[in-house]
């Protein structure tokens, strides 16, 4: 369950990043994800989403969705 | 361009919805939405919004993401 709750977590920054991108910020940093997040009432661990950011910088909009669903499957 | 921006359009609603679903609303409404997506400062076309919900209306999380990748690559 727990593990369950982490990739959930990793996979709303995922998400949020990606309609960051769809939005018009083409390199969405951590404040542009939490601003996102906070739309839907999700408290952000720092560090999760510096490493999630880290994995997702200069990708394209295809393997941002890859990598979602990497998360969702792992 | 209109295309690839109508296309863009939906994609951004498909994020929205994915990102409502990650923050534990399993059944997003349109408010639900454009709280979202008034984050990243996008503007809704109400008419295209519902089109959306109603596609994405009791898929699960990976019928979701195989909705947004089928719209971009459309």
């Amino acid at each position: 369950m727990l593990d369950n709750n982490f990739i959930f977590f990793q996979m709303r920054y995922v998400a949020a990043y990606l309609l960051a991108v769809l939005g018009g910020n083409a390199t969405p940093d951590a404040a542009a994800i939490k601003k996102i997040l906070s739309s839907v009432d999700v408290n952000v661990d720092d560090a999760a989403l510096n490493k999630v950011l880290e994995q997702l910088a200069g990708k394209n909009l295809d393997e941002v969705i890859a990598a979602g669903k990497e998360k969702l499957a792992s």
